[in-house]
């Protein structure tokens, strides 16, 4: 087999076989084949795309790649979720925690953030001592007496996935469905849940930007669940605007904690209808039946004794959270309604107040970021503030603020 | 500007700035774009093509890249030629000293070989003695005194176009027409010759596959040339068996000279007409004039004797050239008519026998090599020699050299 071929091909639009990927992508991860040639065949698949069985191939070469948790000793329905990532996403602290109070286990295994988007291992971080580093001992053994563990991703589990995504990363790859299914589908599938909640963020902010694209994402990671038996139960959400009002690490844990005590809110019921979804999929009841068991572990601060117990368990000290030194006012320049809060906007500025990193190994400060006060639609007077930026140095970032709002008369 | 900007644009097929196109392909060139990141653009540019703006940007960027021969000293009409490469193609060591014999000035600068298409300077370096490695003062000097010079291209001149090559041959982005267009016009242009003959090979064997594509690619020359005020004229033929009946580079060197010396056949006729019709354009003379002309060299062995001229201004010793050791027989194994050569088998056979290169850098044996003996359409009885192998080791090559032949009822 040449990989010259393997590249023509695919650069013919022609279907290659499991021999060809596995050849190509085995070979990337050994060193026999260059990035430069996988470059080119990723290219290649960008513009020609894939067809499901080339995407099933690559999803189960990924997948075994490296280790497969062995589940068989987790105790209950084990359930898993993901998000494609978005500005101010820290639901999954507080699914979690939900989903773990209902008697269902949650572990998942996450990334950190890279760009104007955030990583929830950078979130978890924040929280002086929190470990998110585990064993796959330590995990499988919390998550049966936690029901939720989240650490951070290994390179024993889907080493090719790492490689291919840090290669499409910086070769203008990375927007394709079927290498975006793959990617997802076999770090999921390596962490053996029965039920995976993908939350598909779709809109400006996001890596899918219209719902055409992400109902075909979620269609092929529906079927590629399918032949490993599990179910995944795709959601798709808008990501044109920040989720909640906090973007910043230690700021978004603060905010689950607030919505984990009963602050009611656009982010309260998202994860209200994430862990529905999942709970009444799971657990085979009905949806409205789910929303209530879910409102109810909320309600009862069972959800929210959850996430402390969660944050013990991995070291962490919730008392020890801190922001940043300087609190600054973001006041409007004008009058009008507020039409659009750019979550694109919002996540560089953010990067830039050093809450994010430019590349890969940048260190970050876990306590600056931003707080929204006001809400697309709102009626904004000329000095109102829009947002405040906790930040540790004392630069001016207002008026890179200012350009995230759009006001309108 | 971003380069991962660059690379998207062209992935989502817009067309790019010169600016665009100069940060990418000169920011490879300084080093400052890597390997992964070019191949990635050049499949872009493959898949989705080019604009012919953007085919001439590149075609001038590659050309500004390095040093142009200031032409000012030449005495006479500067013409030059160019083949896309084949097998068995000896037509410049005919028609270089057809043309200087007609008084033009034919200053050539050649690549070598490089899988199973075969290169002029290693055709040349068979000739003991012949120096393929000249500076511009005497590469100027010998076109003056002599009409005809060929030398080995220097990475004083395209620079770019020499890098970018490499890679894409190793990237699977060689068949992409614009990026051919750019790659022969930016090196024709260095060199400065006002008309220049393009030999577009078609077929199996050749690296245009098609007479639409090779229509396509000629018409993008005649314009890229016109902006340079050159005349570019292009000339199809076909490719699909080789070209005359000896492959391997000694072998070849002697057929140049049997068609110099009178042979005829379908390479002297070949020659005939790439010659004419350059003369013609050059001189504007009329085509049947021209052909007059050029016969009339050929036949009073005025092209003959610019051959040894030229062989011996560049310190070859054409007495002294040789051939391999061995020279085996391939029968034919069955009766019926000859149908196709593919020059494509007896190119890598040719290179199995060891004339030619696996990848850049191999050495290689001049002597090997094989000559045909049978043609397209004559009847083959079993047992007849089709063609012979020339080779310095007793290996049996008679199998493979059979595929390359198809007879049928």
């Amino acid at each position: 087999m040449d990989i010259l071929d393997i590249i023509s091909k695919k650069k013919d639009n022609k279907e290659l076989s499991r021999e060809e990927m596995e050849f190509a992508y085995c070979g990337y991860l050994k060193g026999s084949v260059p990035d430069y040639q996988m470059s080119s065949l990723l290219m290649a698949t960008c513009i020609n795309g894939m067809s499901f069985d080339e995407t099933l191939d690559l999803t189960d070469i990924m997948l075994k790649s490296g280790k497969i948790l062995d589940t068989s000793e987790i105790k209950g329905v084990q359930v898993d979720k993901h998000s494609t990532g978005g500005v101010g996403d820290k639901t999954s602290m507080i699914i979690g925690p939900i989903i773990a109070s209902l008697g269902l286990k949650m572990g998942k295994l996450s990334g950190r953030g890279l760009g104007f988007t955030g990583g929830t291992i950078d979130k978890l971080e924040s929280i002086p001592g929190f470990r998110v580093a585990l064993t796959s001992e330590e995990f499988l053994h919390d998550l049966n007496k936690v029901g939720f563990v989240e650490c951070e991703q290994t390179p024993e589990f889907t080493p090719l996935d790492k490689v291919i995504y840090n290669l499409r990363s910086v070769t203008g790859t990375v927007e394709s469905i079927p290498l975006i299914a793959s990617s997802i589908m076999s770090k999921k599938l390596a962490v053996g849940a029965k039920y995976i909640l993908i939350d598909l963020k779709v809109g400006e902010g996001a890596l899918i930007k219209n719902k055409k694209d992400a109902v075909t994402l979620a269609n092929i990671m529906i079927e590629i669940g399918k032949r490993y038996d599990k179910t995944v139960v795709p959601v798709l959400t808008d990501m044109d605007m920040p989720l909640g009002d906090n973007i910043g690490n230690s700021l978004e844990v603060l905010e689950a904690l607030d919505v984990l005590k009963g602050k009611y809110g656009n982010l309260r019921d998202l994860c209200i209808e994430l862990s529905s979804v999942l709970y009444s999929k799971s657990m085979g009841v009905n949806l409205d039946a789910a929303r209530r068991e879910v409102t109810d572990v909320l309600d009862n601060g069972l959800a929210y004794r959850k996430f402390l117990e969660f944050v013990k368990n991995q070291g962490g000290d919730i008392e020890k959270i801190g922001v940043a030194k300087y609190l600054k006012q973001v006041k409007s320049d004008r009058d009008g309604i507020l039409k659009k809060i750019s979550a694109y906007k919002i996540g560089v500025l953010s990067v830039h107040l050093g809450g994010g990193r430019e590349k890969k190994g940048d260190a970050i400060n876990y306590g600056v970021g931003i707080v929204l006060n006001k809400h697309i639609g709102d009626d904004i007077k000329i000095g109102d503030v829009l947002c405040y930026t906790y930040q540790d140095d004392e630069k001016n970032y207002e008026k890179e603020a200012l350009e995230a709002f759009t006001i309108v008369k």
